[in-house]
């Protein structure tokens, strides 16, 4: 019972064509609906990207929620500086990279837009916005767990080399029409990589960075002491928890405007598809967290449920299209479940990822890639293996270098003192909560 | 003065027109209108989705700031639990019930869309989506209000029960076509029921819900002593103002996105004017509690403010259209008030709601409901009582039975021991604040 | 690799043309192309407009954030009431004065609706209330620099005439069609003024007005003493991180929509054009202040990286559309440089700023609108300077009335013991953190 009380008749409407200014000709059913898909497709891809760059702020949120008190300035400064860095080096060299078919460094992106690129049926500009914002969040998964004893400036080198050049080559590799997307790949392993918004291209090449870094960089003093680990607990899980629901609801953007298009019927159902199973495999990825951690630990992990959430995400995000309800379902409930399973694992390897990001975007991007051969008929598991295997050694190779390379020249870790004192007094000098006595 | 430099003639966009894939047939106007009232009413579904599922972060927030510290990781471990049942739970059985027009659990939701849903105008799937969070939204009410002392699994099978069972059921009855829109109904009542997006069918659900399970938990510990009242403060106010502000985002798409369509003219016009008037009843609720509060206490009350917002918002949402801008001023400010005059209120009957969800959802949403007669004038007082003495006498008994029943199996309190040390502590081991020293 | 299962034909889409409710005629190409031009261009005001909204808690965020425990129950409770007062002062006279063209008063805002807007090509409603939102942030922005010691009513008071009066006067010269854009201006200035989305007819608006109310309410008790500079440092850098990204997101629904229309190629390319810019000088705003702040402190400042990143958008705002990426990111480097250089000269001045939104909305709105007149070659610098001066002139007298009469009346200062007590105590009884033990 949803009436309206204006009546407009089509004099009223055609009265205001005129603000639509089609100046040169009269415009054709065929230019109206090229039109409204070019309006559509810009839109989403608009609203795609604000909403992963709110991600940024979920992992900024997540992360200050997870590291001690004497480090949160630390990690809320490493997290705004990296979605700049990002949107930089995305622009001086990563969308290029990524999308330039090989013609690296011929020119800036975003310079060459000219009226031709109205042909594709979308703005240019959005499509780079849409692009950089997920270039940003590879790099917002690394700055979780190197946090509480990488330097800021090291860190930030690195996250300049990540998203200028090692995102955006992973990402050429498929999205931009490269190697896992030719015919001699597609012959040799039965199909094409398939990676429909990210659980390979952008968790995983995060996840291998992060690993790598965590390894080069060690643990933090005092977590693995005489065979003994020592939890650090978060200091704050309210910011914990807003940063999940924070990057949850920017997962809508992430994963549904990775449909790329919302001109037509067809396209407009599957984003809307898209939203369902990404949510449900969020909430899988919950109830199997809630469940797992009552049954194992006779106590309930809320860390572990917020991190169930994410690993539910990261999994479906392969291929968030094709799967049924129960199968995205079952997706995201198996993706927290290794990442339950991955955490004490890490710890027995003294890998000390301090807000869990390697079992969330490493282990269950694996398993989400992988998985797609089942969800998706086409698609051979041994395509998506050589996809997988492809990132792992790339990512892990090359920033094993930059890693090792910064360790032994600049030094990549704070000294003793300072990780006792926290990064905040030692190098910004703004403590995150002046006021308030600490433990 | 806003230029843009590319002229893009007709043929350029004609050149697009490939892009929007018409494979089948060349478009048609009808076709090409079709086309577009699809797009736009699933985009209005899928924006309205997300900003509704934001609300979950809201009252995620608003919640943890309400209780005290020790509290704080089980009030964000039920908040993202309960998202993520009632997902499930909407899935498995509640949309059919809601919408299944009697072929209860013929089949799962989302299993049975067929090429044919294309006919509805809207994707079904994001139909689907933006009823789902309405159901999580009602979960989300109760939480606030049995804070503090009841156990975690009790909570959550009540979950099951109201978004699977309750809440679907009470939707059925208007939005499913039930008998609060059938011609006997009509004929008895003067018109059918009228809740636009849901002051009874959501809001107040949610109330007698919390309201039940509240009088059957019994009052926190230390807050009713020798006919006193002891006020427990909440630990964190700008995690409540965060909320809030959240919830007010959200709501928009609650309303706003109600109205279902937005294809043409008079639906786009109409989903305006609702954030508007939703927009002003906000407004009106905390300019209401801040001058109410003043004038009565001789100090403003922030919680109320807030609180007064939330009654506004509540109050509308029964029917943000008709109404002019003052009367929806008017109605805000009337829900704020109520809202105000309803916590002592509680209090002197010992019922103890500890974020003040009973006057906001329930109060307030029945005072919306029944007002909607005022603005609405097709719209019979009859009609509104008896929607809302229908919800409240339905969802208070089987509310109270399913409390009542676990009270005197499993239990639904925590001991009193536990409510001492804090749920975090007790149930999940994860303290929100480890580091801060409390009180 | 995005297929979709459905195969649809000209068929199923014809038979959905009945849900567009063309009742009165058939449609036509015009009318068809208006329909959708008017849906597409209310649907950017009103996801322009909550984004807008939403900076409303992104202010409240970073202002809890920056001042002390004892105030951010103060803070929080002032930004919801000037965002709650702005609705109702826009509504009452602010948005007929903007847009009036001199018929002021002669009616309510929003009850004059009548069927011929549609005409406009997008409903009134939604242009209410992105423009309404616009007139809140002008009122966001005053409420941090007078923190911590004005009165709640006395700033309450301020908020309606400026949310009422001082913006939409200010608005009008421009956005309404007023002297700043007159043939007689033009003529004598070589162009019209130029603000695309208001550096100056909302940042710099909001920042004279907390100018003046600085000087004329006086520094904070112990800030500046025997000559000496106390830094007193917020509370909650946690807060203030996250009321940036709320900003950061916010401001593509402020530039972004600020284009006015997404009906065509043309607009939607230029949204895309103006996020882009945004996003490129908000980065380039956090990058500067990082590097300055490390070069000249030897640590990197977090509250001037934060800082950096608004500065940069602010700098932006009065023309997103016309530069070039680097030159978008050169305007929000210098941006974040000169309120860099700002902070320390207001503490010599011994202007009490609490959040640095003088440095921030003043200063760098003021630099962004008269850079525009080096990135759009038609708009000349004494046009941009005329449009600043007078905006400076116009509200800093009108302010400074409003600020010195108030202060000779009922007082705009609370008493020493109530600053040392904290206005939460004094004034509201509600404190933020009750049981947290502060220093």
């Amino acid at each position: 019972m949803r009436k309206f009380a204006k009546i407009i008749g089509g004099a009223a409407l055609l009265a205001a064509v005129p603000t639509l200014g089609w100046a040169q000709d009269a415009p054709t059913l065929e230019s109206l609906a090229a039109n409204d898909a070019f309006v559509f497709n810009t839109l989403l891809f608009l609203i795609g990207g604000f909403l992963v760059m709110w991600m940024a702020a979920g992992f900024a949120m997540l992360e200050a929620g997870f590291v001690r008190t004497k480090n949160v300035s630390m990690q809320c400064l490493k997290n705004i500086t990296l979605y700049s860095v990002a949107g930089l080096m995305f622009w001086v060299v990563g969308y290029q990279l990524m999308y330039g078919g090989g013609d690296y460094f011929g020119k800036f992106a975003l310079m060459s837009f000219t009226p031709e690129d109205v042909d594709t049926g979308y703005s240019s500009y959005s499509d780079w916005f849409f692009q950089m914002v997920f270039c940003a969040t590879t790099a917002s998964i690394v700055s979780g767990t190197v946090a509480e004893r990488i330097k800021f400036w090291p860190f930030v080198i690195f996250v300049v080399f990540l998203t200028g050049f090692i995102y955006p080559i992973v990402g050429s590799w498929e999205w931009g029409g490269g190697f896992l997307n030719t015919d001699s790949f597609i012959a040799t392993f039965g199909s094409e990589f398939s990676d429909f918004a990210g659980s390979t291209l952008v968790h995983s090449t995060g996840g291998w960075a992060a690993l790598t870094g965590a390894l080069i960089l060690g643990a933090r003093k005092g977590k693995y002491v005489d065979g003994k680990v020592n939890p650090i607990p978060g200091s704050n899980m309210t910011l914990a928890t807003l940063g999940v629901f924070i990057l949850w609801l920017g997962w809508f953007g992430f994963n549904g405007a990775s449909q790329l298009a919302m001109g037509t019927i067809n396209d407009a159902d599957s984003i809307a598809k898209v939203f369902v199973n990404t949510n449900m495999a969020a909430a899988a990825g919950v109830i199997a967290a809630v469940i797992y951690t009552q049954l194992r630990y006779g106590k309930i992990d809320l860390t572990l449920a917020l991190n169930g959430a994410l690993a539910g995400l990261v999994a479906i995000t392969a291929g968030p299209l094709d799967p049924s309800v129960p199968a995205a379902l079952l997706i995201g409930a198996i993706g927290s479940l290794l990442a339950c399973l991955t955490v004490p694992l890490l710890d027995k390897l003294k890998i000390d990822d301090v807000v869990g990001a390697i079992p969330v975007h490493l282990v269950a991007g694996i398993f989400g890639t992988l998985v797609v051969c089942l969800t998706t008929p086409e698609i051979t598991f041994m395509a998506q293996l050589m996809g997988v295997l492809a990132v792992a050694i790339f990512v892990s190779v090359v920033s094993s270098i930059i890693w090792f390379v910064m360790k032994v020249t600049i030094g990549i870790r704070v000294s003793e003192e300072d990780e006792y004192l926290g990064l905040d007094q030692a190098e910004i000098g703004v403590p995150a909560y002046p006021e308030f006595v600490s433990n």
